[in-house]
């Protein structure tokens, strides 16, 4: 058997893991108390489904893992979690809207790889359809600040609406055939220099003085209010963006929550607010989620005179494990807070210790034969197991066992109950 | 946009979800008190390390789902946790062995599709690997007992060793080309006839007199230690399986630990202890858990000198899921326990008590657009969320909130502290 992974993808290790069950189990909290429920789709669609053309579109389609059954029949590995929340939300008209779920697993993209780009990696969603409301936009905003919160991650959500940048286009008296491409090359100002983009934009024949102007807005300081004020007294105050923005900040008054207008993300099927996160700590600022609202796209999908309005927001699960990561230094290699080491004992003898140990709900593992007790702390320490448990004849007629400290190498004489009181 | 699942799969819906996350918290936590570390391997593996001729074999080498990536690589869909496993092990040479793991995640298979056959499913494995001692085949039936102990789910373990069933062949005289034969003819007792099986063994131009010893052996009734006695007295009390099974039985004294001579699942890997497990109540006896120790599987696949001795146990979690939703009549249909209704306010006015209840940690929701107080309730109802709060003006003076009891329809005037307090 050759051993190599398929191109893109990753093992997690124990130590991996664990620190992503910590995240997952954060994340599933908080969604939870925020009223999203869980929803599972399968990682097998139709290919049909997938390649609608109102579904995540052609550049994605390029990178969409295909296949067939054995029937002969077009299959896709979903690329996102959102086309196939439109497929669930399509099958069942039941649904009593709105309809807030999350969902966490597996997407796939048949793209190039690189150290932030695998083509197996994780996402989770939290999305509601069937409101309108500002205040669902306003939850997605919030559903960041207390999860990256709760993880101990300081990060600052940037948000700002679509009809706030075609607004500005329309005051700007751009062509509207141009509006995205003027939008996609504002989009680019965190990785191209000021001067690229302006060129950038200057080479869609775009006017010198509305480029000026548009620089003058992008350049804006001071307080949300201060901005969208500015922004407000050139696209009007009537513009539906800004309606939306401010409601949007009377519910998001913290401080980390930055209204930027030049921010144009997901440029295709956004239609009001858009949300970029990003972390605030660690040695780059890397985005760890993103969301907005997408009213048009469901029913676009379903192709349904119905409207399906939605909105959601996306945690970068792998960026979040690895800002983490960064920043503790040290993380558990194991679960594992107990091992249990015999002293020239076969392991039936400690059999019961160990198993009362696990009953009562600790984490205990035990050497399965006995090598000495060197070997057994050696194992411990490996896999950097904080206690050990020593047991000998002298422990088993005493009733008693040695419980020592991996770390300080305290060792203290203990009965079992006294040993799950102390470590739980 | 078509609105169908492909073939052989299924959304989970919230309620359904709601079921199967507790069982997996269930389950984790149980892994990790056993010692297993969480251990994640990717869905797509490279199509020559499923096929190779010492994984899972021909048989499921024909349903396993295969595609190419843009770089013309062969790929395939895990139909398995085992064979990722294995690769693991192989790429880490510096693991300290034992290594114990745990994984729960999507395996894929394009079979025929039945009403207990999905496409894609849910596997939940623990294996360790790196010890022979018969304590980690108990360590297997014990999770078995404690997993479903806590999920409230009687079963019985029914447990036997292969080297048992080869030795009753020999001592049969039954020619050895013809073992697996019999033995799965045998494995047959629980969907076929006695009558069909003694004729399929027969047919086999097997000794009638032999078929008739077989059967008394597999008729055997008693303690586990009755029916060993009887069959070591047959096979030899020197027979490597029966001095293993009476290792295991030591560490297995519970009365629904069952010693069955005619147990043989997983004829082609498993070298030595074998267990399958099945709930007891409900309305059918299903298999809902299996395992076993395959010495030589790992080995063999790395086409390794090394011996690489491996003992594992894998929980049905579909079918451990129907059990429980059968028992429990009831399933939650939302996590939600609490569903805000304002009375004639707009969202914004109720928005600090949806919050202040969501950071402490009470799942809630809200009605986005003031809609009426009975249509807030029917949204209630309609998830069967246990709790309203109703809020209108005299509550917002009195700084309080009205919580109903949606069940008993009885109100209370709280503060919102008094509600986090009771509904914890």
């Amino acid at each position: 058997m050759s051993v190599e992974l398929a191109k893109g993808t990753r093992d997690l290790s124990p130590a991996e893991s664990i620190l992503q069950q910590e995240i997952i189990a954060v994340l599933q909290k908080t969604f939870e108390t925020f009223g999203f429920n869980p929803l599972q789709t399968p990682v097998l669609e139709r290919y049909e489904t997938l390649s609608s053309k109102y579904a995540g579109g052609a550049e994605i389609l390029k990178e969409t893992f295909k296949l067939k059954d054995q029937g002969d029949r077009d299959l896709g590995l979903r690329y996102d979690l959102t086309v196939p929340f439109s497929r669930f939300v399509a099958m069942n008209p039941q649904l009593k809207q709105p309809f807030k779920r999350y969902q966490i697993g597996p997407v796939f993209r048949d793209g190039p790889v690189g150290s932030n780009r695998l083509r197996e990696f994780t996402q989770c969603d939290c999305d509601v359809v069937g409101t309108k409301s500002i205040a669902a936009d306003a939850e997605c905003v919030q559903l960041f600040l207390q999860c990256f919160s709760q993880l101990g991650l300081k990060i600052e959500v940037r948000v700002n609406n679509r009809k706030i940048l075609d607004g500005i286009m329309q005051t700007l008296q751009v062509p509207e055939e141009k509006w995205g491409a003027v939008i996609l090359a504002i989009d680019k100002l965190d990785k191209k220099s000021r001067k690229e983009v302006e060129e950038e934009i200057l080479g869609l024949r775009i006017k010198k003085e509305a480029v000026a102007k548009l620089f003058t807005l992008i350049d804006l300081k001071g307080t949300n209010t201060n901005i969208l004020d500015q922004v407000a007294a050139f696209v009007g105050e009537t513009n539906e963006g800004v309606i939306e923005m401010r409601e949007l900040l009377r519910y998001c008054p913290e401080k980390n929550v930055l209204f930027v207008p030049s921010l144009a993300r997901g440029l295709s099927y956004y239609t009001g607010s858009i949300f970029e996160v990003y972390a605030t700590e660690g040695s780059v600022v890397v985005a760890v989620g993103s969301g907005g609202r997408y009213d048009k796209m469901i029913g676009a999908l379903l192709g349904s005179s119905q409207e399906y309005p939605a909105v959601g927001c996306s945690f970068g699960l792998d960026r979040t494990m690895n800002a983490l990561a960064e920043k503790r230094k040290e993380t558990l290699k194991s679960v594992v807070q107990v091992y249990v080491v015999s002293i020239g004992l076969p392991v039936a003898k400690v059999w019961d210790v160990v198993m009362e140990l696990r009953v009562a709900g600790v984490p205990t593992d035990v050497g399965f034969t006995a090598k000495g007790v060197s070997k057994g702390l050696d194992y411990a320490n490996a896999y950097a197991i904080p206690y050990a448990i020593l047991i000998g004849e002298d422990e088993l007629k005493a009733k008693k066992v040695k419980l020592k400290d991996m770390k300080s190498g305290k060792e203290e004489f203990l009965t079992v109950k006294q040993v799950v009181k102390k470590l739980k």
